[in-house]
């Protein structure tokens, strides 16, 4: 998860980890719009071979092109609730809006493991001060991402 | 789409159907629940090497076996829109229940093509009743509703 | 609940039912667009001192001006879930468009009692074939309408 | 907007919001479950004559005593953003849980002003850190939030 209008350095850090995350089989889920992180991070996946990416649009069309299956809500934001429960682990490439501000919070609230890379201070502190089910755990790199999701997290790659 | 509790026609030709859809190369959308129309479609697609299911789920579990990509919207059944919404045909396997007739409604108002398969005379009548701007088609067998998708629907095969 | 774009027969009739649903002290609920048949029953029900009028919009703005209350979703249709889910009764003002049918629909399969007001035979033989757990009465009149409500389903006046 | 388990704080506060709202004559909108800050803003508002009080629950029932209009959405956290996009302005009674984080998270996106009552130093670096079209502001007690409401936003009465 990420913003659509994101700094250069959440841009690459996404489409690196999109690239490691369809390395290891699971599918890459975004928000679907063609703009930001959520573009970013598809266009990483799709350079790995069988890669799956997943997008959940807020609209009833406008997937962008590295979707490969587009979900439509027509919902706008209240499709942010579907993307955090359809994830096995929510993970947000820098805190920079209030969309992913939101999908942490709800991610949190859902009891998901979320991982906030390469986050700002005050996003984690604030994070950390809520009372919340979910587990948050921070990192500084994709690579340690893509780490925590496999060891500590232990989620299994998918297949159809 | 299809009832959750179902005719053991509707079930029969909901399986014939969704291996015809996944043998053409088209992935099988349902409402993911292990039950019904939704779980033989997945059943008889699954058959096929190579096939896709995407189940768009009530709740924020429960997915049947045979689904490969669940997306758990925890909004009951205010998730009909968005199944409507992310196909490009919608196939009523049947119209016995509520759920599949406001399906079919909801697709009819999104302008979408709904083919009503082996439905009642009933159904028949009350949907070309509607000023809507979709498009209604009755089919008679699961082999007549892949036709009409690929031939005049022209529906294109999917690939990730 | 009734079609954006309806007959002057339902126009009428949802005048009528709005006036006489809020003379019993019952709460107004439409979809709350300035249009058709939502925006007759609540110009009916301004014209009586102290009725109410919610409106569950499928936008972010655009609220008809006799809704007091409007609840913005935008959701679109999905909102149709809520608008069943918020109401003691649903009654549809003819059975025109897409739209009122999918509000039917999930009103029977939520178990919600369904007032059929100068249906169509067509709406009515095919919403009696639908296996569901809502209940299903047909009316001729906005009277008897308000009677059904009043006497037979014993709905409470509302009061703050 | 507030935690379902929030300190007594918080509790506190939102009572004597709620009524403060109520007597200057604008709608009481919360979660309305009967839990935490939403029943105490709620409860406050009822001790004030010809108060109205608005809540959009997530669930298809269990709206708190204090509740005059219920809106049932049966979407859980989905239904976040309904409750910021029906209100002029959203006011957050310490944000303590995941929840409400969310909701002043959405709100900042959809451009609503949001007033960020009593909330903690973390809170307010992190929100005020956030990208986001909404206006956000602080405010130590009750009286200073319908000040603000009054004053600055110019919000008008509501009538029915």
């Amino acid at each position: 998860m990420g913003a659509g209008q994101a700094s250069s350095g959440s841009l690459a850090a996404a489409r690196e980890l999109g690239a490691l995350v369809a390395e290891r089989g699971w599918i890459v889920l975004t928000g679907g719009r063609p703009a930001g992180v959520m573009a970013a991070a598809c266009a990483g996946a799709k350079q790995v071979r069988n890669s799956l990416t997943l997008g959940i649009l807020p609209g009833a069309e406008g997937a962008g092109s590295d979707v490969d299956i587009a979900v439509f809500t027509a919902m706008g934001d209240a499709r942010n609730t579907i993307n955090v429960l359809t994830s096995d682990v929510v993970v947000a490439c820098g805190v920079e809006g209030p969309g992913t501000a939101s999908e942490v919070s709800l991610a949190l609230k859902a009891g998901k493991p979320v991982i906030l890379l390469a986050a700002g201070h005050a996003a984690r502190v604030f994070f950390e001060s809520l009372k919340a089910p979910g587990r948050l755990i921070g990192a500084d790199a994709p690579i340690d991402v893509v780490r925590l999701i496999e060891v500590d997290l232990a989620i299994p790659r998918w297949s159809p």
